[in-house]
């Protein structure tokens, strides 16, 4: 039979994996929106957003409850608390989400900077390292929450090969500054979402094996 | 006496004070050392950024085992959440101060452009957040730290405004884009610590008073 904790506990991840199902919305949203020109879609991300602010205090509340009644230990305590910071880290995606609809709202008011050079791609790595850093938590995979680690490289180098090309649109045609800062704007975004996916893999490598890796590899030489 | 919880969490609270002395450092570093043109200090950020991140580990740890041990309840248990997350947020305005030195770092490699627009009164703010928000932590004054959440609107205006002037500077002189996209970028920096400086005063309302004020307060009218 299972325990009174262990049905709380599946009932606290089941919440935090509806609310990451709502953040990888809100992501996709706003950059499908962009892409496609569609400004009703990137307005959808706020309403969304919104939907994410009210599951993450509920989250929250489901963390105190279970630590304040239930006492729990070693590896539970270790999983709450995990969750507690993976919490965090999803609504800041959500306000993540809603910086790109707030500027690719304006990018699409403005003479089109084409292509949209490193974007689609950028997007599409973060995209998958939001997913697997999902999927690990999930599965307490601590070897795809590693993997998703190393693939925070690729998104920088992206991201610098994105700031190279758009300032040089920039200098090439000063009417193209607005746009230009739009876009360095969202690749920020987008390598920030990037940011707090390695924040939920580093929590989920430590509740799995209680081994605290955060600045042990970003210190790495 | 002193209960022995009491002296664990007393002991807790200094070393997440300390840990705030030394961001508030690595902040003051990275603006100084813009604004005197001064690369050793913004380099000094780096190593002491090294050290937030090392206390950030500990202060975690004692969290965790002050959950295990502990086991506390109410009041106790909202306030070791409270640190939790308190410490995720001083950690990544370390994270912040950081980009603002990189930032610097480069914009000092260039052309300037003068004066550094809005950037100084933007930093006084963001400053006087951070100090406010820690200040209402230690003394558990729920009034000052709803009144850091009252000056987030002033920091946004100003970034508004810098953005402005920073694009028109951009425009008029094409060879000052780079140095511009410097200055757009730490006025965003500047920014995201002020938004960590907000997280942190919600903390201290939610351990206060137990009131969860996240989202009732962003999506008032």
């Amino acid at each position: 039979m299972e325990r009174h904790f262990d049905a709380s506990l599946r009932e606290l991840k089941e919440q935090l994996l509806g609310m990451a199902g709502y953040v990888e919305r809100a992501i996709d949203n706003a950059v499908h929106g962009l892409q496609g020109r569609n400004p009703a879609k990137i307005r959808s991300v706020y309403e969304i957003e919104r939907t994410v602010n009210r599951e993450q205090v509920t989250v929250d509340e489901s963390c105190v409850r279970l630590l304040a009644l239930q006492q729990p230990m070693a590896v539970d305590l270790r999983l709450i608390v995990a969750i507690i910071k993976i919490n965090t880290d999803l609504e800041r995606m959500g306000d993540q989400a809603v910086n790109i609809a707030n500027n690719s709202e304006r990018y699409l008011a403005l003479e089109p900077l084409k292509p949209l050079v490193d974007l689609p791609l950028m997007f599409d790595e973060v995209k998958g390292m939001v997913r697997d850093a999902i999927n690990s938590f999930v599965r307490r995979d601590e070897a795809l929450a590693r993997e998703v680690l190393r693939r925070d490289d690729a998104v920088d180098e992206l991201k610098r090969r994105i700031f190279t090309d758009v300032l040089a649109a920039m200098k090439g045609d000063p009417g193209r500054i607005d746009a230009g800062i739009c876009l360095i704007l969202i690749a920020r975004n987008l390598e920030r979402i990037g940011d707090h996916a390695t924040n939920i893999a580093e929590d989920v490598v430590f509740a799995v094996s209680g081994e605290d890796i955060r600045h042990a590899r970003r210190e790495a030489p």
